[in-house]
């Protein structure tokens, strides 16, 4: 922790700022600049971290050295974090294979989820996708088949050896949606809702965490690290778009954060283009950069009939525009140095 | 609902539009501009929102007529909503004197409670806001004294008469909160946590509803119609600034939302200044100014020792700050027309 | 400048870095943590903001000390500056006094423009606003009268004593407005247009700074310092709302910036509320927010009949309604501790 | 343009609306719904953009139809619009090949600028930028050597048969800098300085607009309107990161713009990767991500010694970094259905 007190502090407020710093155990080391003297607190910054420094006479600033996470750090983990999703294909999130995630916003049916995952799966897409519990702004909008799509996607994927990944809202409900699903999600709007980071960091599962609509690349990292302090370390980050002014689209792509986050962290990062485009016509771009930029996968929304979906329609692919786009993907993979299956995996063609 | 097309749409892809619609039960009239057509589509917007219309061929945009909220619309109340805190001074909120709260932003010990509610109520303060469950960024930052902290608040409300106010973050705490609490306060970061809100709404207990960091003003009230939906009418709005490119403030106080949602609700409003400005000597100047644009109240940070504080210290008053910026908030509340009490209850003063 | 160290840093890359630091003729002074060391430059920071320290092998980050403006720091002037705009009435801006300007948006013709600054000053205006060349969105929409406007401003000045604003767009340009207008204004979109910052700074007339849609405080500042390094010190700040993803207003106003810039800076601090709320229902409230936070007067378009108005009608003012505005404005001006006229100027009565 | 209207409008207040619509010569077309009415109006929309409907009685919004850009539209011309620019090499802009224009930020000197021009030719690319009048946020800041660079530029020109770019600031200087240059740049702050726009739409020269730092997609097309509105219709447009809060890169950079704008413009679309990130090791990633999103070429800043730069070195590319860009888009570009060269021109392999 670095202090930048105002060019008029008393030695008298320097003497105490710097044995309030003492006292939280850390030692000081004091720079006496032309204008402005800077302590420097050498040690734990974390001790600091709840004194409100800047509410002392003479405080200018105060500059974290350290950075807010540690289980979540490049650091912290010997190289990257790769996670093996147990399914017969052998599936590995941050491994060299681009891992794609598509399927249906909401499982509205158990004909339109068979079918999806099916027509995806040919194409390539290792994990299903499909909501049981939707986060919908409105009360009196469509909510989710809840238990019913559960018991759905776990047919499916007893019939196609699909993982799957559906979202948790709701602390009670992790212990259920963790007994059917493969992956938990977590959505961008709670994000932050520590209660339901730390319940989906003592389930058995990995999670799917998106980025908060307003949250930085350090936020989303604390997020992670709640999940990870209660010993899972399992943890997929998932850029989604952020809101900004913007309207032509119906977030704003921070197609930065990838290599962002390769730098700042070892866990995989996913990008859902869909939710950043919000229109159809726009995911495919959008998926393209995300390759490019070094995503490890994509989670896209793909629906049998978009026009009729119960939600999400408008940037729900076709199965013929995911077919599209995932043969429009592949040489933008093999660019970015990475595989990309094209057909569904050789021990389930029989199954499939 | 109108649906703006294309200027080449073929005559099949209107007629296939129109059909749609008609489908969902409403009626339609189409008007043909000079270079675009316009379907006007007459009935209830609600069954064609999980139509994804933007998705058929030839529609260029959709707009909505209708606002995506009911119980919290202006025109569904016949005036504005007050709500009675049931405590011997007689508390009203949305009603002509105006409602402060003030308290630690976490509760964190019996004393500095006590103290800290007796010296705002001297000050007028009606309703004592305390943290028991805190929402913190980092897994190692301070989380909140839980449980020990509610017997606190109750402790110190059985001794001032005041109302407290409370965060509950977790669905499964819902009870427990609302057994102590006499106010449940959603924080920022759960506006958008559904399942929460839902659960607060079948509490018998107002809520004080914060604006999410980047939520806009529909999606507020958006957020309010879930909590009402279960029957809970007593929800409080509160403006707490909203996150923008500006970092001189913590957060970017959007005074005019007070303006705003006094036309489109008839919920009251309340404003949090301290969150907004994350630094205690900006605290009173957006005091004023959310008391000169209508809000119906303030919720303040307040410590004994605010650079002790374990949390949010920075943006803190000290108990004589609090008692300035109630000084001078009087004259700006009697300008706004309302009433601004700069004493304790006169019932009260025996007990306190 | 504080340069902060990865922790793999070798010695020779830190031996490296001292070494060009101390050229740029600084002094150094390293400071060893646990995990990070941090080197203190002592010195001019200016003198490094060209070296990209973050570019050498071994640097984290680097944090300024000092700030990026000098002649616009509080510290550079012994109190508040005040500027006299000379006219018969003796209006200052920065006193204390409110400063209301008012009148169209456009100039459109001298019969508005007469009755419009009557209207206005009747009721405590001391300044008229009038634009004569329009900065549009759209090549195609009303660009102003131009020369033509300018000396009509310049009549009714003659008539009504009132000093007059309007803005001026392109450098070719200052040395013409500046010979018919008192104060000279630099519209949101050209706060970082430096060359036309420096052409107002040479000119002898006071500068209205609006503040750009995207700009920070600190560079609102670094735009007045342009002004203010070629002589002219006369600059009158403005907030005017900033671009957020909230739409239920035009901007958003950051009303925070107010009691900001009073203690960054020493120049006088206007608001807008007519671009901040882009509907003439929420001027009004806007405008005592402004008046509650600081502000030393206001900028608002009032129009004789705004739904005819060429340009801004949506947020123009009819006389009644700035009227009753100056009427709700009095208490609040008292409880901020400044005065507002309410009538023309005495000695004007007769030419009024 | 469509008018909703306010569920509790009066027929008076209806026909009124009605006779000034028909008054600016539209027709009007009532649709009465079951809670509002809509009034659309049949003919040109321009004729109502400066009627304030919003404040009659009874409107509550007011919906455009049309696009407020008509030459800029891609409906405007027949294809994609391609601009050559008449070097040995036969640079197109806009065509199958990618334009990777590259350079110093600054232009500081002969060897420099030499060096760097001969360096990125090497790697292919094919237009050389540097900046002579530099936009700098203080004052005290280096401005860049102004015409000594602009005969710099001219000088390396006539040596490597590349085209030069250089952004032009000032309405005076137009015609200096046309007299120099081969491509005039409008910096991102001046996108809506419209005297600048309607001066080099005036001039014989290829235009790059760089989008504003909180421009739309929208303002951009408008801001190229400007410049095609006066004749010249050679407008490159350039994306180059956005302000939102996230502070881990310089901007953010907007890569879904470039997928909207081909779909909304026949005009070319370049991406400045370098500003966006701010840092060295995140153009390449930004680089990737542009060309895979269907960006018509790049313009990225290179530097002999990036850490002893006048300006922008945190974000300028080393010889070598810039070489490995370059291999890395090879398969990018192939991706994407580009071409790409990655060495100098043939024809100036004497020169070179």
């Amino acid at each position: 922790m670095l202090i930048i007190t105002t060019p008029d502090i008393t030695q008298d407020a320097l003497d105490h700022l710097i044995e309030r710093v003492e006292a939280a155990g850390l030692r000081t080391h004091v720079i006496r600049g032309a204008e402005r003297t800077v302590v420097g607190c050498i040690g734990d910054d974390a001790r600091l971290r709840d004194i409100a420094l800047g509410q002392m006479p003479g405080v200018a600033d105060v500059v974290p050295v350290l950075k807010p996470y540690r289980l979540a750090a490049r650091e912290y983990a010997a190289g990257a974090t790769t996670i093996a999703l147990g399914d017969p294909a052998g599936t590995v999130v941050g491994g060299d294979a681009l891992v794609m995630m598509a399927g249906p916003c909401s499982v509205e049916g158990r004909e339109m989820l068979h079918a999806t995952a099916r027509a995806v799966q040919r194409q390539g897409a290792r994990v299903l996708r499909g909501g049981a519990f939707k986060p919908r702004s409105s009360p009196w909008a469509f909510q989710g088949l809840g238990t019913e799509a559960l018991e759905l996607l776990a047919e499916v994927r007893a019939a196609t050896g699909m993982p799957v990944v559906t979202e948790v809202m709701d602390t009670r409900q992790v212990e259920l949606v963790a007994s059917y699903a493969d992956v938990l999600q977590i959505g961008a709007r709670n994000m932050q809702n520590f209660a339901l980071l730390s319940e989906v960091g003592r389930a058995q599962r990995p999670v799917l965490l998106k980025r908060g609509l307003s949250a930085t690349v350090t936020e989303l990292l604390q997020a992670a690290e709640y999940v990870m302090a209660q010993g899972n370390r399992d943890v997929i980050l998932c850029e989604r778009g952020i809101r900004t002014y913007e309207t032509s689209t119906r977030n704003t792509l921070d197609v930065a954060a990838i290599p962002v986050l390769k730098r700042e962290t070892h866990l995989p990062v996913l990008v859902d283009p869909s939710h950043a485009a919000g229109k159809a016509a726009l995911v495919a771009p959008l998926a393209m950069a995300a390759i490019a930029a070094g995503a490890d996968g994509l989670i896209v929304e793909v629906h049998p009939e978009p026009s009729c979906a119960l939600s999400d329609g408008e940037q729900s692919l076709t199965f013929e525009a995911f077919a599209s786009l995932m043969r429009q993907a592949a040489p933008f993979a093999a660019a970015a140095g990475r595989t990309l299956p094209l057909t569904a995996p050789a021990a389930l063609g029989a199954a499939a």
